[in-house]
This record gives structure tokens, C-alpha cells and sequence, in this order.
């Protein structure tokens, strides 16, 4: 016995967010119970509308419940020349925490995984080769994931690019800024002396 | 500019819960978006529900969107002779999670704070002294806090119930069991020399 069933619903459906344990789920369901009744049936409706409502951007395919996000639909950035490739909605958001890139991005939702049945197709990479093929498009940035899937599917689209007219890179990978030298891992050291640059 | 309204409006609301930070919030969204939609509406329909249909058992407090909780309703437990006073329905599970307490419960939902408007009516009192003025009941263990207003809180339901015919006891506070002396706090080690049973 725990409480009643609907307590006991609100616990378990709060356990099924990732990074929550039962007792987490069990402060978080007691504390909205308490005194943020508000909060809840505010979070209620903004999953209830989420779930249902938001869809893909039809240009960059990042999350968005209209038809173009944010970016695609700026007049400044929406026909930017340069697109840059992502695996996760969650990689344009640290992207554009730095506030540095200009451009566009195109967003993958995951890698080449032929084992889990994600091909080109999945990746929307026909969509991609359509932007390629404008003469909008002078750049692309690959900024997959430094993995094995990340560089097989960084590669397997620059072949793709090299039919169009553009310049293609990957981004840069090694030790990070104000990382330290002997906490970095070997491959990344590797990475980051092949990608040495001149003084 | 982040997402879209709606997948901003979800990452604020999932940030208002107890223990998300901005990053888990956004890990939080973007997981259900992408691959647990049915979670989240079923997350969605137990906020909505529970939100508004939980209230508190009649009879000891806690929470529940019935007249009486499992407990209070069970034959065998609902009408036993000793009562656990608690400050919240996580205590009562906290003991029940212990399996030894065979009794019923009452919860404060809180402790006294005059300063905060919380007195003997907030904590529900009256309720506490007609179960106390019952043939029934004949124990009364007070569980609340060993802080300084769980203390407080003790002693005054202790000061009513010494009007009633029942026995009164406060559990008792001291080292904890795998608890090494040296990481105890010295207020708690004190209490568990006050509170030494011969052997
Ligand atoms: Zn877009
Ligand atoms: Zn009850």
C-alpha cells in the first residue's frame, strides 16, 4: 500500500522522466500537491499541448509547433548561406548559447545507425540536399557528435555535399578551453594535435 | 530566442519542478518530444487529474482523492488504538516504507509557526483531540520533527492530550543505526545520551 491511486498515478508518471528516482518523483508530485497546484496544472497543459502540438520544422526540422522555428523564419538567418548540421534539437540550443553562428542549421534527430534502422531517409538528408541545391547555400558546417556514429554520418554527408557547390567542414575537436591536458582523454589529445594550428 | 513558444512554455513549466534546473528541464522536453510522447500525455492526464481531484483524508490528513485514505479505510488499521502524529504524508510513507507501525496516522501538514499564520487550526487539532476523545484510541506517539518547531509542535498536541485518557510518547532521536559517532552532530549525540536504555 502507498497512498491512494492517483497519488500513486502522479508518482509514477513523474518516475518516467529521465534523471528521476522514486524519491524524487515522490517530493516533486508532494510538493505540487502542497502548495503549487498552479504549477501542476500549468505543466499539465503545457505537456498536454506539447505532446500534441509540436511537430518539425519543415525547413530545418527542429522542434517547433508552427511550420518554420524561429531561425528559418528570420529574415536574417532564414536564407543565411551557411547551414550547419546537428544531431539534437538540444545541440542548436548550445549552438546558439554561445551566440557566435550566423546561420541556419539543419538537425538530423539522430545519426546512421543502419542496426536500428535509421538510414538517410530517417535523417531527412533528401531534404538537406534540397537546401544544398539552392544557390542560397555557399557553406556547410558538419557538427555531428565526435563519435563513431557522429563522423560516419559527418562523412557520409559531405560526400553527399560534394555534388553541390559548397564548402564543407567538420568541427574542430580537442582539448577544451580551460580544460586540463591530463584529464583529457587520449583520442581527444589525438584530435587536438592533428588538428594543430599554426602560430 | 530559444524554440518555439510551446517548446519554451514546456521547459519553464517542467524548470518549476522541485529539483530541475534549466539543463534537466531541457533534457526533459526534448526526451519526451522525441521519443516518449504517450509518457508525457500520460504525465499530462495524472497532473490534470490529480491537481484537481486530490484532496485529504477526512480522517488523518494526508493526501488522497477519497474520503478516507487506504489506511484510515482498512478495517484492521483504520480503527487502531494508537495514532502516529507526522508533519507531512512523505513521513507517513517514510514509516510505512519501514513496515513495523501497525497503528493510524494523523498529519499536521506542517508544524505551529505563528509567524506564519500556521496555529492549532492550520494543523488541524480539533480533528486530532475528537479522534483523541475516542473509546478507541488509548496511544498517541508523537513523530513529528526534531527541529526546533517539530519540538514545539510536540509538546503542545502533548499538552492536549494529556486532558485525554491516552498513553503519551515523542520517538526517540539519536544516532543512527550504520551511523559512525564521529559524523553525528553533537546535538543529536546529546539527545542520544539523554535518551540511553539500560542494559
Ligand atoms: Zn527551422
Ligand atoms: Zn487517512
Amino acid at each position: 500500500m502507498k497512498f491512494s491511486p492517483l497519488v500513486d498515478e502522479l508518482i509514477e508518471s513523474l518516475r518516467c522522466l529521465p534523471g528521476v528516482g522514486p524519491k524524487s518523483a515522490q517530493r516533486m508530485a508532494f510538493q505540487l500537491l502542497e502548495r503549487n497546484r498552479k504549477v501542476g496544472q500549468k505543466l499539465a497543459t503545457a505537456l498536454e499541448r506539447s505532446m500534441s502540438e509540436v511537430g518539425h520544422c519543415q525547413a530545418c526540422r527542429t522542434f517547433t509547433e508552427q511550420d518554420l522555428c524561429p531561425i528559418c523564419s528570420s529574415p536574417k538567418r532564414g536564407t543565411a548561406g551557411t547551414i550547419c548540421v546537428v544531431e539534437t534539437p538540444a545541440d542548436v540550443l548550445a549552438i546558439e548559447a554561445g551566440g557566435h553562428f550566423m546561420g541556419r542549421y539543419f538537425v538530423l534527430l539522430g545519426h546512421l545507425s543502419p542496426l536500428d534502422g535509421v538510414g538517410p531517409e530517417e535523417l531527412g538528408l533528401a531534404l538537406l540536399e534540397k537546401h544544398l541545391s539552392s544557390e542560397d547555400v555557399t557553406e556547410l558546417i558538419l557538427a555531428t557528435n565526435p563519435t563513431v556514429e557522429g563522423d560516419a554520418t559527418a562523412h557520409f554527408i559531405a560526400d553527399i555535399a560534394r555534388r553541390h557547390n559548397v564548402v564543407i567542414s567538420r568541427i574542430a575537436h580537442g582539448v577544451p578551453v580551460g580544460g586540463e591536458l591530463e584529464y583529457v582523454d587520449s583520442t581527444t589529445l589525438a584530435l587536438s594535435f592533428n588538428g594543430r594550428i599554426p602560430l
